[in-house]
């Protein structure tokens, strides 16, 4: 079958053939309806060495945001997996035998580091293929939901709820705000979220006019990203400040500006890898405020975001691709010149 | 000046002449913009005796649901009170010397059974009256917004909210439901509240077609209060049940069909003092869902209401009486002739 | 092997032959430490009937409190696991495709209805034995620790401790009560991770003296259970009630008195079967406190019981029985001839 | 009367005659039983300068942790208070007036930038003096303890009960672990509050080997602070790390070692102010770690602490001096030569 492999370290995927896989002891074979293209996918074959931490060693198809149909199942899978039913897929893969597995947190596995990989499409053979194999208890059923626009929601969906529904204790009640910095994929789903599950104020910022606007469309209040956007901030908080900020994007500026615009008692999610840094003190971090950072999110998380998603609360903005184009969508990504997410259809429904 | 009072145990309250009243240390004097006419208030009247739990001292002035205008302030007012300014009053006053007090949760006093006074309008004059007299740290800043309207939020809004909030943890993430049973004053507030706050589905009950149309357009999905009513609710749930019921009547049938609506791991909130009862046990309730009740709700909490009055989350639907009509009000309370709040207007602004 | 065999609906179990097991794709064959005998079997042989709910078809292996080491392991079980190692058995086993399988929560997996079991030793084969199955992720390694005392943690620990933590935040602080009805394999348990996990002052009461010597052995202080027994409590308290009350027995009796004795705010949580019931009013019930139920636990504090254990912060009181006399262990329980848990050791360590 | 008066910016306070205050509205006279020397007094003097901020305008009598008796009351005061009774003094005074003062949440008022004062002894005359007043609702009573020892629970006992209050959701649980940096007279009893209200392992550092026995004696496990000293830590935490972490120095190597010993999931509280800073960055920062700082605590909280300290479970370690010796507690507390907490003892019992 056709795939789309990243080879060698340092090096653009190529799209190849593979040998169509079988599903081991409980697991499936997928036909996959939607594979997402993201950015750390860029990170994972142009910037990681071997050996670095976070490196993924290749060679194996990318794809960690999937959703498909099955079309065979292992020994052992149970008989409510309905063949031929659509599937989201949890990417996340532990070692099932630690604690935090135990509780269905498989990012946090505890045994991560003498595991072979860290997902699918992320060290073993994700969804940028025609087929994938999935363990079962990391399907989650769609129903009768479209499984192609659904496929981003594995990251760019779970990745914001996971940080939102921490912070939700933070935003419950009358009079909040909340904050979103960076919105590309993960930060306008965020914005959604956000709409959805509080009452909160909304505010969202972004250098991008075009994706400001879309922000407003999904009813956020928007702030230029740059000079004066703290000031901005704050001015709409009544001089509070803002009590859950989520920076998509992580990067020196927008650390800055997360640490700056938080409120007395508020929430810093840093949950984008731009690598910057912010120097807390006691004198200068508003009193009770707290300063952290989240990655990926749990499978029953996923559930949820599959709920959402279902009843119209997140809407993902999708452009799509055939596998043949898959190499022109990771071209057009890094080029940024996608909005929302690109998305790789390897079959017909 | 003219106001309301409750004379005597069992009585239809007067409108009469009484001395303006003057500030004590640490009290404003408030010219009254509005007065919510409350149900309770009939319970006060019509059917407490002396010395039965619940019986406020006659006589007093009504009215425990009030806003208005600074007229003037008693010695220790801080400068903070602005003469002239508009201000919600929040209507409990407890010993002001124990732990639920310093929390600000003066409904709880610890020291309730020796305080003269549950609250203003209750064992203390309230608002139904030209003056009112409050301790300045019942007052809560209105700004611009409508001191009229506002006015039945200190009960039929903070009552509610206080219900909802400490059941949003309940609420909290995609896929949930709620359920609000009886969809009088607080009822329709309630859904108001729910949905500003949650993602819930909101779905809402009563008997009333009126009712329950206004719901509609407050945003719930409605279900005809009586037989299959249950059955129903479940259906809309796909059969879990719902994550937090509401009950703002609590006869009977309403907690029953609260009890058997709830969802496991959910949570069943009586706020209605019809005095239903319900047979609780190990085998019969969803596991670890819960039984409780709330009463009225904390200063902190009706700063947030306040906020969210001014947000335009909550709209309260109210019909104005002048203070020589505020009789006619309790009459067609009592009549079952009022939808939303009877507020009474005793001055002009 | 040997094992001690439900057969038939309302008979006492037989110790027979049965054929020694072979671990499926994912599971591991354990050769049994100990297994607790717990007064729930005696339900499941005695009082259940066909088609009941609750009740688990025979015939199977008893003993749902387990402890044993690694003897050999099926397909696809992971190199983690140690073959020789102490490992701890989590009992229930869910569908592991739903939200709460999910969330490692398999006592209230979704799909309960349609699994042909609750649990080893529920209607799946369980150790009362000299060999058993256990899925891979139902291990909990116990490092040097000693299995045989542990065994009894996987239901007399892990009940008490999912019951308590749920109600921690009510006990977060100093000044708090907590009480423990019901002095039996669960409650001496209870007590010890009450005393372990809070600052609460820890109030146990029971029938039998000895119960209670124990208790207080283990750092509480006893009331008689009977007449007068929610008023001591009371006066333990200061007249404010209690903060977390835990129901090991159930019955009506008991019921009664945990809810007479719950402060406002409080919580009240029924663990044990004995079917009684409580009559909730918005009146009766202290403002704010919680009626709920529990059952067993997650995987996940299972882990923590075990931790717990091998900080000595639980110390089983057990009585060992070999398998050839399992039998009589079963016999005495139900002559309520054992104090604290009947431990039946299959093997020599 | 005699009082420790702060007298100018920069300068050692002297011990002089003052008028004996008049309790005003609301407020009480007491007779002082004890006044605690904090660490903080010697900044107020010593460090900072006019209009800088944290700085306290002189003169004013020092001395924020008191208790003592009610000797008479101001108009306005409920009979709640009994003249001749034994109280603790809560220090922090905000407005009253907004939402944090609503909850009892004095020190973080929102008014605190146009307030006259911060607390008692904090810009209000304190309790280094014969008498002092307090406004009623600032007392807790004290029964029959002893209101001597009890004096530094108003700052060195709330401190870190309101720092491991907010934390305890982290220690909910078995195999939890927490750490004390500093143990000094907050970490001492930081120390003894964690081993009350958790089940964690309490490990404690500190550079002084007097100040670890202390600690031992206490109930913890102690590392030398130094080199070696996050090792050691990992090390007894099975590499895991600390669930929560409290720093009561503050300083630059004490929150680096703070932030290097905390767990995946942990929370580092920075209570000491050192003026010590840390780069957080997502990449160095454990998973959903937190990083946050809290100041004193709220006057709810302080009723708790009250409550572990006639329990017994908080037994402050203090050395006496008469009022006459006031500043010779001072100079020996700027030399490092107070183990413990010195309490100035202004009258008799």
């Amino acid at each position: 079958m056709r795939a789309v492999v990243f080879e060698n370290y340092g090096e653009f995927p190529s799209l190849t053939e593979v040998p169509k896989p079988e599903p081991g002891p409980g697991e499936v074979l997928l036909r996959v309806a939607g594979a997402g293209a993201c950015h750390s996918d860029i990170s994972v074959y142009r910037l990681f060495k071997e050996g670095q931490p976070g490196a993924q060693k290749p060679p194996f198809v990318l794809g960690h945001e999937n959703a498909g149909w099955v079309e065979s199942v292992g020994s052992g899978v149970s008989d409510r997996v309905q063949v031929g039913g659509s599937y989201m897929v949890y990417g996340p893969i532990g070692c099932q035998h630690c604690r935090k597995c135990a509780a269905g947190l498989e990012t946090y596995c505890e045994n991560v580091a003498t595991m072979p990989y860290l997902a699918v499409g992320l060290g073993r053979d994700g969804g940028m293929a025609e087929y994938m194999t999935v363990p079962e208890r990391h399907l989650i059923p769609l129903g009768d939901a479209d499984p192609v626009a659904a496929a981003p929601l594995a990251d760019a969906g779970l990745t914001p709820y996971h940080a939102i529904r921490a912070a939700l204790p933070h935003l419950a009640g009358g009079g909040r705000t909340a904050l979103v910095i960076g919105l590309g994929g993960l930060g306008q789903i965020g914005v959604q979220i956000l709409r959805a599950l509080s009452g909160a104020t909304v505010i969202a910022t972004d250098v991008k006019e075009r994706a400001r606007a879309r922000a407003e469309a999904n009813g956020a209040i928007t702030v230029e990203a740059g000079e004066g956007q703290v000031e901005r901030v704050r001015e709409l908080t009544g001089g509070r400040g803002v009590d859950a900020v989520f920076d998509f994007v992580g990067a020196g500026p927008t650390v800055a500006a997360a640490a700056a615009s938080v409120a007395q008692g508020g929430r810093v999610s840093i949950v984008g890898i731009g690598g910057g840094s912010h120097e807390f003190s006691f004198f200068t971090n508003p009193y009770e405020s707290y300063l952290t950072n989240t990655y990926w999110g749990s499978v029953g998380e996923l559930w949820e975001v599959v709920d959402m998603y279902r009843a119209g609360q997140i809407r993902p903005d999708v452009e799509l691709f055939s596998l043949e184009d898959a190499l022109e969508a990771y071209r057009r990504l890094e080029a940024g010149e996608i909005d929302g997410r690109a998305v790789v259809v390897p079959n017909e429904s």
